[in-house]
């Protein structure tokens, strides 16, 4: 098991966990961010990239790129450590009030503090229900598209009838050697151009596609070798190397839900002078926490991060106030 | 008297207060802004406005002067009233809720809300204790130099032993008929290159420096006349037509004092949640307010302004909660 150590953990590397990193900074403290997504800016990277933001205070207006590219910029003098494309799993305090902060992958990390910084949770994909999912998720079954080459020159089914799963079977077909586009309905949601391209693609036999239809089994040994299609006309299976179910993503609080804290309705329940969570020594900041007033803004997660580091900075002293100093005056300054 | 109408009066226009401007254009409402000052920006445009500020979120370095501007850029489609140079003397309070708030040169504005995002107060010029004071100013005692021109070919007097003192006199000893420079100690405390300089306009004759000196008395009918000399040598008068003692400025909290609100070391007492004072419909937000956990940071500020607008709304909108909507959904559309 690889080990780290960092003064804090940062849960979630959006907007409000990377400019935690620089308030962190300010305070002399180190911090190692963990993002389920395998980049940082969480939604801004992930959902809405080259939307522009009109209220982050002092840009009439910025690309959500735009802001995530210039918050890395700000953190970069206090050296980070990032864990992307792994979760937090589990978290245990020791007698000595240290966390041991477990990660899928197999991560342990010592800290004093824990930050949860975590949106709206870890986008998930939608996935089917199949008994025998689960078996062949890493060997067959994708719910993301993270490198297309992957697909060349195999058999492909992606099920789905939105955007997205139009948007890649389209993508995909000039890859694949074979590729199917399985829809439960006959009418596609995706954008009209989409779907007379797809019309095309059909015709000239570049897309199989089969409407009414749904994959009703997976079948193969150590991976997946045949999927079993049920429509109106009945059952039938096919070879496949590999099944890529494209339902959208749906946010998830994940592991966060079963560590004891006080949750209400998918956010997590904090004292809103400093943002502490039941459990001391973990804090809530950004989309993810609730406190009376709270609104879901990008700016008012910026000031929580402000504000946790300096009940942070206590724990981590012990009991110690940090000395208030300001920017202006000081600069900045790195962290080793 | 002069009158206006808004439905939220700011007293201040420093960072926060014109950012509250787009926060409340957001939700519909138009301001009106006051500030002592003639320019917006509070401290960033009167104290420090080539300084690099490195606090901002999403910007790793940005001068206090280009922050303001950007301010203004942003605020710009919510169309706000600026009276600047000017300060609110009085407010009273109507049977129906409204507010009447006079400001000390004659203007009177109605509005439902008033948000004081007053800073460190108004920064007070230190004057010297000379009875007669009162009586010159704006005849012949100017605490501030806003337009040089007007000491062209005039006797100064200029009182102080710091940079301000030390860089006008040397500044003006070209344009006045006679400048001199009058200070209680024989050591300055500006600029040792200042200092030099002084010596050698002192030596050429441009500049009369009169040390271990304080003006005791300013005599004169309508207008400055002389001003009489202390000093261990005993007392003389000479001729002058401006008296200028430059002894700093002084953050006072002015008027805002005596409105009946808590106040505790210079601040406004605030409930941490919306930043409402002892008076519904006074709120105050910024450097101003105090809470427990309460950092003096811009930042904060910004994070103020946007959670006040929550509880202005439903007072303007007898009770009605604000729709929450994100800009990168629906844009900014002016106000008309």
């Amino acid at each position: 098991m690889k080990t780290a150590k960092s003064d804090i953990v940062i849960i979630g590397a959006g907007p409000t966990g990377l400019f935690a990193v620089f308030e962190a900074g300010l305070l002399k403290m180190h911090c190692h961010l963990i993002d389920y997504l395998g980049v940082p800016g969480g939604q801004l990277s992930e959902i809405y990239p080259n939307k522009p933001i009109y209220d982050i205070p002092g840009y009439p207006v910025i690309l959500a790129k735009d802001l995530v590219n210039n918050l890395l910029k700000q953190i970069e003098p206090f050296h980070p450590e990032f864990t992307l494309g792994d979760r937090v799993e589990e978290i245990t305090q020791q007698s000595n009030g240290q966390f041991q902060v477990k990660t899928r992958r197999g991560l342990l990390i010592e800290c004093a503090v824990i930050i949860i910084a975590g949106g709206l949770g870890c986008f998930e994909p939608r996935k089917p229900e199949l008994e025998e999912l689960h078996k062949y998720e890493d060997s067959g079954v994708d719910y993301i598209i993270r490198d297309p080459e992957k697909y060349r020159n195999q058999n492909v089914v992606i099920a789905g009838g939105g955007d997205s799963a139009l948007d890649w079977a389209l993508y995909l077909a000039d890859l694949c050697k074979s590729l199917t586009l399985i829809h439960r309905r006959t009418e596609f949601r995706g954008a009209p151009e989409s779907v007379s391209k797809l019309e095309a693609y059909r015709n000239s036999g570049k897309i199989n596609v089969l409407l009414n239809s749904e994959v009703s089994k997976l079948i193969g040994d150590d991976k997946l070798e045949l999927v079993e299609v049920t429509s109106d006309q009945g059952k039938h299976q096919f070879e496949v190397d590999y099944f890529i179910p494209l339902f959208g993503l749906s946010p998830k609080l994940g592991p966060i839900a079963n560590w004891g804290l006080q949750i209400t309705k998918n956010a997590i329940d904090v004292n809103p002078l400093d943002y502490s969570t039941n459990i001391p020594g973990i804090f809530a900041i950004g989309d993810i926490n609730n406190y009376p007033g709270k609104l879901k803004l990008i700016l008012c997660g910026f000031h929580e991060a402000t504000l946790v580091m300096q009940s942070a900075y206590k724990i981590i002293h012990h009991g110690k106030k940090p000395s208030f100093k300001y920017t202006t005056v000081t600069g900045i300054s790195e962290l080793p």
